[in-house]
């Protein structure tokens, strides 16, 4: 290898390590996020689901993840399960390619892809939070990270038949935002609303979250975290092409969520008569969840546009869920789920090698195999060890019941 | 072009887009230090304020700002106004240069400076917090993030007038943080003084923030991402003399804040006999404000010299300002204004290309026109939506009145 | 220099500025652990001493320390005090070294160094909170960071004694985090356990932080900063080598934080009975600490067993050292002490270039020489100035008592 080839495949190698620390920051995010939109009850908890969840899926997917993604055959459906019989399932032994890599450490790659995971399973907890079992979801963690989401991603990413079939989605919208959402709806649905939160005569009870400080912390880390996100998803920077390609990415997905912020806030406004800073909150990660399936094909001002549209969506979405009784505490579905299949289908509007056949495919496939395996599982789970918390735990705060700490001690807690 | 400029090209990309990534980072600084130093009931409005500033921002500099700002001929007073009348106000045609810029992606230079104008604007919201209305704010900032910013921008670093004339201001001591305070000052003497800040004969109430470590995260985190903003302001770092200059800009940047942190401590145990973390704090941010003039000539341990007098000043300046009743929540105008103007006259002290000369017709010239363009929108404002929530709004919070939801709802208020 | 090496210098460069960024950022993570993890009347005074032990360490080890360290005899036991007659010691003759570097500029190399050593110093603070007073506790800073950890960096990677006998210490388990460790048991042994910590009969008192979600975030933050810590610590990324063993590092890290925050949750359920956050926090601490002194070496699986192994002997630490009325109120001996000293005698079992024999000389020489050093500082302290808060302001709370301020002025306080 020339020096100058060397040189490359060290850059494009240090991009990929800085976009995916960048990555794992956004469980910082999605953890800070999460946190300051539950009650104080039941803080403590979220906080260890989160942590635990990071930890779970950065085991699983080295254990069992990356083999099932990427080690399957082209244009499949089922992924290879040769570990169940050989040695080959060492995740190191896959990850050790090294300079067998094109232009950049496999090390690096693995890295990247890690991190991703630990992103669709973050979007899980804000949606159960405040009502499901600790261990129950640390469980669903498991099988998760280790197998709901590579087998998905290797339909696409992996080789699989949906990118056989032309399914486009640069970083995500669909393979791990909306994937992310379906698991985390299945376990809504079979897990209920929260105690409280819906009366009768379809009465839906405002229940606030506990430190909005924290929550918009947490919007700006997932913010700075998904430049590593789009950006690192261009997969190379050493190149004239590439590093346009890398800025244009960061531009967008700059201006994608700027976009979603002031639609979202002045949509709040018209319709609740304030503007609602969660509202501004969700805009945000709409418009970043938009433009994640193509955030470089698009002019700046398209990208604007598209996240804007994913700002409205997202409003919309947190109203009709919760008329639906669907109640997902942080609104996980409606900007992860819904703005995701709305960044899904409006790639072929800039990206002339995208159909919307094929994007149409990916998202009927992604959530039909998410949904129903997730549903599968938290059935077994609920069968097997409860999914719930009981009604007095509920009502004390999981905090106690399940961490044997409070999040806030010193602090008196005006109303619970 | 050959395959050594390529790489080239795109390591200066890709450190141009890092560091824009840790300027936008420091929006949540901005966000998390404000919503520290106010008092609980007013903290849910100063975060929709941050994040909705940084959204506009983006937008504006999108639509309007980068264009006024680089475009504009050389030498000149007057920004092209060209936009007004034809097809060249796209801002993705300016931005589109791609390979047409010398060494770097043009899509990475506008990434780094849109975060800029945010940085400008995020020191207007503390200044006139727990009073302002919200969406005369946000009225303000389009103006500001399109027009006023960019015009003193061009005249500067678009290669106008002030550049000409031998104006210096590495990374934005004058254009940015001074710049920004004056565009408060002005917010402030339209706006006038909190309730119970000022009492009969002179006297002046504290009113303490809400939350010491929120502002603490603050800080850290606007002196983290002070890396990108003075590191990145080198505008190169592919070459031995490039790289040697972004590495002594970061050390003498982390030096001066040191300086600063250390002087305000000791200066506030002196003066008041307790060491005042929120004076810690704006000593650090004067530090850093102080060097951001002239961070690359100074040694190591003159950058730390020119901080501890940052550190000095604010704290003087702080104490000024609040005799003299002009009412600053957060002590902005002291750290990027009056610690801007010692910043930039301190630079012809180690640049010998400087002059004092030109550095005080930059102080006034760029402090004029924010200034006076400023006060005549804060004005406009006043008269036509009104800029200051009615007393029953302050008294109560403008969290409620503006974004009808709380902060800390659980918490329960000692004192309002 | 030819144009190709040139680049190299230039990205190896960038690269060890990034890593030090991240390692900066490892003291806002610090003091928001820190910050959490004691009650909210000493909350003001931990952030105090956080971002003041900052600026002094770097102001320090500018004066003195680095010149100590990396400009002494090879081989050698005593440091160089050439400084204390002649004009070689300024701080910026040593980092000017610019390209005399074999391949990155010294100025990124200082920038390195320096944040390294607050990191040590950080350890500190969290292990003697609550109780002493902030002046004395400055006063240590400047010592430790400006002699103490110096004169020990300058044995191992100063290219002294410890060096020549062969320890191994990649990125510094023993001289970065058992030195803090040391320093910090020296200081809790002369100041004692907090009053109300231990009854008689041997009862201990569990005494709640305050605020979990600020510990959590400060452990995340700890989490990302220490992949500039040991991803930095290979020292050089250019370069197909290099850059594989840059990302075994990321990988190897973040593996080591996952496998040791499953480990400590599990045991926590399994002892406790609960799934406690802050075991679950300084699991992944551990984890960091355990592979901090090979984090290259290992495969992927090896670094989830080392940090798993890093996160059993954290909770059994804990226990412990409360058992002996050592009075820890973060853990920080337990992490950074007890699990440094396990990173360090696991390295010869991947690393064949390591012998037990030399890492024990390693952590006995280390040990000692900062944990005796440390304690004759404290005495003097003790003697000169006083270590300790009357027992009325502990009582009281610190933060009135030094900083004059509360930290949450505004939330009223359940118990004190």
């Amino acid at each position: 290898m020339s020096e100058l080839t060397e040189l490359s495949y060290a850059l494009d190698t240090f991009y990929f390590l800085i976009c995916g620390i960048l990555v794992m920051w956004m469980a910082a995010g999605f953890s800070m996020l999460e946190a300051g939109l539950v009650r104080s009850k039941n803080t403590a908890e979220i906080l260890t689901k989160n942590i635990a969840l990071f930890a779970i899926a950065c085991t699983m997917y080295l254990l069992l993840g990356y083999y099932l993604m990427y080690s399957s055959p082209e244009g499949g459906f089922l992924p290879n399960l040769g570990f169940l019989i050989g040695s080959e399932n060492t995740a190191d032994a896959v990850l050790a390619g090294g300079d067998d890599a094109p232009y950049y450490s496999m090390r690096s790659d693995f890295f990247f892809q890690v991190v991703f995971v630990a992103t669709a399973m973050s979007i899980v907890s804000g949606a159960v939070a405040e009502r499901m079992k600790l261990w129950a979801f640390l469980a669903f963690a498991v099988v998760m990270t280790g197998v709901i989401y590579p087998v998905s991603g290797y339909w696409t990413w992996g080789g699989g038949w949906l990118s056989a079939a032309g399914f486009s989605d640069f970083a995500g919208s669909g393979i791990v935002h909306m994937a992310g959402a379906a698991a985390a709806l299945a376990g809504v649905l079979v897990l209920g609303p929260r105690k409280g939160k819906y009366g009768k005569d379809g009465a839906i009870y405002a229940i606030p979250g506990a430190n909005m400080p924290l929550a918009t912390l947490g919007t700006f880390i997932l913010w700075m975290g998904w430049f590593g996100f789009n950006g690192g998803s261009e997969l190379k920077v050493a190149g004239v092409d590439s590093a346009n390609n890398v800025a244009q990415v960061m531009v967008n997905t700059n201006a994608a969520a700027a976009g979603g912020v002031i639609v979202a806030l002045i949509l709040a406004k018209l319709w609740f008569r304030k503007a609602d800073l969660t509202m501004a909150l969700n805009g945000a990660l709409a418009g970043l969840v938009a433009i994640t399936a193509e955030p470089l094909a698009p002019s700046a001002l398209g990208a604007t546009l598209i996240g804007a549209v994913g700002g409205a969506i997202v409003v919309a979405a947190i109203v009709t869920l919760d008329k639906l009784k669907i109640d997902d505490p942080v609104g996980a579905i409606s900007v992860h789920g819904v703005v995701g299949i709305w960044g899904v289908l409006v790639v072929p509007v800039t990206n002339a090698d995208a159909t919307f056949g094929a994007q149409i495919l990916g998202i009927v496939g992604i959530f039909a195999w998410v949904f129903i395996a997730s549903l599968i599982v938290w059935l077994i789970l609920k069968a097997v060890m409860g999914i719930r918390v009981s009604e007095e735990e509920e009502y004390e705060g999981v905090d106690l019941a399940e961490c044997g700490l409070e999040a806030y001690p010193e602090f008196s807690v005006a109303k619970k």
